[in-house]
């Protein structure tokens, strides 16, 4: 049995990397872990020795401290590599094969997976419908910011890559479909972007990017993306993208100065509940923001797609309903324009397969789109930092060193 | 030229019938007209002899002084009449046509229109895409509480029913069609009912009676209807609906008990914004109660379908956020639970036809639903009072006395 | 190990009952046994002691000898029961769990799984896409007309019942989850059958006549089934159906006394390729005649659901073309329509769950619709017999004397 | 009043250029035009003045005298043209607009047009539901390959284009929204495509190589054309696609050699009826080739896009079924692999907004992609005449000299 090494969260703004245990075939005990969970024997797994595993947005979420994640905690959600050892029940899935991990853990057995919403499987989460990797309050399955990670229901979750070599030369690419990509996408479709749309997003960091990325790959005309940070909207720029300054002032000018009308036909809010307010107000937190700008610019008849994380608690929020989950939403107006809202966690295997399809068949450069950053697993505290101070990067670990050889 | 007489909103609390000018083809000036509105041409209209025209819950806005209507506004959008004049482009409606007139009005030449979003057509009204017969701010068309209504695009909007004679026999049916039947059945679909959901309508005013007989039409295997008010409640119960009076506490309690397990598959908001707390609020206006609620007690994946409606101002509420139509919701709940909200007027177009059918044969009883109560056009004020009240009844009134002909 | 007993396949019109094997966690080789699944691990399935297991039209295509099914072929894939005995890999079915078995069988791991097409699983006939218990050239899963039964991926692939003595009471019913509900339902939705339709649908053998029970469940107007077997016309007839038989000629005329105009919204195909013609062609097979017939009187832009089975050759069919499963098709007609084909075997799992809702909420009279008629095991041979004469029945064998106790 | 001029079908393989009646706002008698129609008012049309119109591969079916089509027909359906006069109906196209036509001629106002159904009109062909400009058996819409046209219905049926100057620069490609871009948009949605998709169009005429750049809009991962005709092939290969020479053979092991499977996502039939075999049977009619190709070569649970053209009857077909229509198809292939098929004329107005922005904003270069060549008027004959050869071009005429002034 080899060693492992993983990345832990420690507390506030925390983050190393720790030896961690080998996976096993039945769920241990540990940080984290809940107790229906533990001991849980898992015959339909396999164990993924790590290509590619990336720091996601909302690990952030962890490391800032704005949830009760414990300390000890091994990180990491979105997972590409290697299968290394399979359970007995696992039939299709071999070791040697290539393949993505969805960040969404599920079943493939009860009702939510059989309608393809793996996002909230019933049964991973003894606490409620869906699930995570190395996420606090989604079961207890170790996080995948490793050499090694153990993959659950194998056969189910698990995409294969048809050809490893090729795969290998755009694995950047490919180790977007864990998570970002998928979910960039998701907020597309069921903000019904398709050929001949103009398109909002709020948020340039990766998801939003990758909505982005994701609104071009289905024919949209024109997309806009909004942000404060300067860094990621030229990297938006850097593909096509026109952008909105949000730090300067109410978004719907600047969109009309696009488009010569001051809405859109599709909203995505790639930001969430960690928003802030526009123009004066950048520099303050206003959770319902983003979701009240886009209502004031969405067409009447527009659909919202709500990738971006909003939280059922939020104990360091600035104020007592926020604290709640609840935010003050002009939900009059989308009424009036008819709105529609679709929320939560990307049913990641809808889509991907079709979206390795686009990238191996080089419809899509998703990697240089969200400028995918491969660093040593050693140097994930430094990639937690930079991505924190807004660094126009996704960064992707490297744990066995096979992204510096594949390169 | 008959004359005409019209149910009038002449200040809060007070409804008169009084004389009012015949319909022309020229859109003329008056209480509420927009003034890019007045001298407009409609060649395309159709003038309607009312034979049945309703009251309806969100008549009771204006009345009870929470809109900024202006007294004189002629009341009433739920229509269903004889055609007796049609202008030079009408086509194919005829003189002697009995129709139903749909409550939006819709062009049918707009982007919105040519996509069956009638609910909010960009032509007609010039404040902002969508409007109604004797509303607010909606344009100015006038309403239809009266002998005699002006329908503009008439080949576009009204539907003809197939056979004269026997639709009058079901007539007390067919005059939910340009409202609440569709309206409520629109919950339902957006809601996803379909054969064997488990389903819970917030409301049992008539859109909530209403879309408890969509759902069953739908397939629905369980109906659940929850209100405050008994004798509501008794009227759900009368044909098959399970209820929960929230007066006594969460509703989520009492769905366990019918159910045996807390949550429904599909939610409906059959109450919208005037709606008040459950439990010991249940006198106080809580605007947001209801979409809490919802959220709470759909499971995860599932959809809300929200007829109730929802205002982008409210000068009359309790507090400064809902008088800007900003409600306190729990959207991180909705998002963990991967909900989606579906808004806005029911695109009535969309169904009338197909519920038409099911009336014509026998599938649905909807005006035994919703108690369908024909009363003169002069008793119009007792009729308002007295669904203001609480009745559990939907007033029908009779202009031309062809109602209790026909009876 | 119990023993076990079931009914077999021993050549044309010849049905009988016999000793067999009892199932093994491993696929035995035998009569119809796909060569590379011999000796298939099946660590995933669940033993099924059968209470319900009924005749389905489509057996009788082999027992007619007009397939290349193999003597010694153990017969049967509608099948309900109760769990006698789990693999190691079966985790959330438990033993005394009382069942459906859906008839295709489906891995729930590959592709058209994940995307909800079960009934065209990749991993569990060799052959081709797609398979079923006990029927040729389907991989050589044991069939279930039997005492006890294997079901592979059972997690997967078993709904079970929520409450065992409640299921009990409605048995009957809910044995028609294995397949015709569905298969009839599946027609319906892909005829695009919904609140107010109308609707002919071609068989008023168990297919059609759960078609309708389902045309009606879906909220349709007017259900109309056409057959030339009196008996079964009036079984349609029981339960609201209008009927025409085609053996008086062109359905055409007959649809327009009932509905006053010659065509239905929606066209469902219950035959498949065993058709006759209509009139004085009733006697003789016309394979395309259902299909040229739904064309003709289904509206422009109606969709056609076609859950009638069409083979890719046949063997005993009366031409050449016709042998090579090619038929003369009026393509052109259907295109000048618009209309729209759908094909192919139910995906039962998409429906089961929500139609067991309707069952047991009694939002569906099946058993009664399909005249559902319990029957011995040792009496299988005349079941097949006299299904085959045209009874107007669904037979149900009752393999372990529970169905006689139940009732 | 200006003179028009305008193409004239006078007999098998005879197309001429004369002078032609300017339109009035009444239907005149003419050579085609259904006696019901004749007389008709028409105060909703617009008269447009041509700028672009093509010859398309349906004209020629005509023109080959294949159809019932009557000498002096004046021919042309794909017009796009500048609006000079309006009727007393119309209210929001303008004087000045430049205007999309829509091939389908619809009215607005019928079932089939409330339900985006406009290819199947109920209100403009007195046979049957849909028409068409200049085609027979359509009821007599004079032809728009001419230099005036008139367009009935013209606030529905007409797509303006924003800016006037923007879209002249981009004249050749919005002339595409008229008919074939919408089409093979059309047969590719029906299809299935989307992001990752691998399709495969039968026929790179014009229709195929819309579809196919449809295709790419639409993020398809590998999108492959199949023909006997080399430089359309070739015409192919220019923008990405991969090609299939079905004079070489069965397209299946081509596919296989391409994609390294033998099987596709997503078939569309952009051939029809006067389909030639494949491989030595090259020379020779076979209408159903295509629809038995595509079956073989589209995987289970594919859907197949039909926008090619099949006709109720073919006077000069091969064989007696097809002169009545019927196809000889392998339909069993189809209903094992749980295929569906779309077919009809594309809903134009569905998709012609969407389209137009998507070539205002760069996302497509539909001209370049099928080889819009533009001609004088007077040069019709010779296009038709090269286009019969199978020029890999797609002819558009200049009938008021508007063309070469943009270019």
């Amino acid at each position: 049995m080899p060693g492992n090494k993983g990345v832990k969260y420690e507390g506030p703004g925390k983050v190393e990397v720790h030896d961690i245990d080998y996976p096993e075939f039945t769920l241990q005990d540990g940080p984290g872990v809940h107790p229906a969970n533990v001991g849980r024997k898992l015959p339909h797994a396999a164990i993924i020795k790590s290509v590619a595993t990336n720091i996601c947005g909302s690990d952030q979420h962890m490391v800032r401290g704005r949830t009760t994640a414990p300390p000890g905690l091994v990180l990491g959600h979105e997972i590409t590599g290697e299968v290394v050892e399979t359970g007995s029940d696992v039939e299709f899935i071999k070791n040697g094969d290539l393949v993505s991990v969805p960040f969404n853990i599920a079943c493939g057995r009860c009702r939510n997976c059989k309608e393809r919403k793996t996002g909230i499987c019933e049964n991973v989460n003894p606490d409620r419908p869906g699930s995570a990797y190395g996420y606090v309050d989604m079961g207890g399955w170790v996080g995948g910011q490793a050499q090694y990670v153990l993959v659950p229901y194998a056969d189910w979750n698990l995409l294969k890559f048809p050809d490893k070599d090729r795969a290998m030369e755009k694995i950047l690419d490919l180790a977007m479909l864990a998570d970002i990509f998928p979910t960039g996408f998701h907020g597309c479709v069921t903000a019904g972007v398709g050929p001949g749309s103009t398109v909002y997003i709020a948020g340039a960091g990766p998801v939003g990017l990758a909505a982005a990325a994701s609104a071009f790959l289905l024919g949209a005309a024109v997309v806009i993306v909004g942000d404060l940070n300067e860094q990621r909207l030229g990297q938006a720029r850097s593909f096509g993208c026109e952008t909105v300054d949000v730090s300067k002032g109410d978004p719907k000018d600047q969109i009309e100065q696009i488009l010569g009308e001051p809405e859109v036909d599709c909203g995505v809010d790639a930001v969430g509940f960690e928003a802030r307010g526009h123009g004066r107000e950048a520099e303050t937190e206003r959770p319902a923001t983003v979701l009240n700008t886009l209502m004031d610019i969405t067409r009447a008849g527009g659909e919202l797609g709500i990738p971006g994380l909003y939280v059922t608690g939020d104990p360091g929020a600035a104020d007592e309903a926020a604290k709640q989950g609840s935010l003050s939403i002009r939900f009059g107006l989308g009424w009036a324009k008819s709105h529609s809202f679709a929320t939560g966690q990307c049913p990641v295997m809808r889509y991907n397969r079709q979206l390795m399809q686009a990238i191996l068949h080089d419809r899509v450069q998703i990697a240089k789109a969200v400028n995918a950053t491969p660093i040593p697993l050693e140097e994930a505290p430094r990639g937690y930092h930079e991505f924190d101070e807004g660094a126009a990067r996704k960064y992707v670990l490297d744990p066995n060193g096979m992204l510096s050889t594949a390169a």
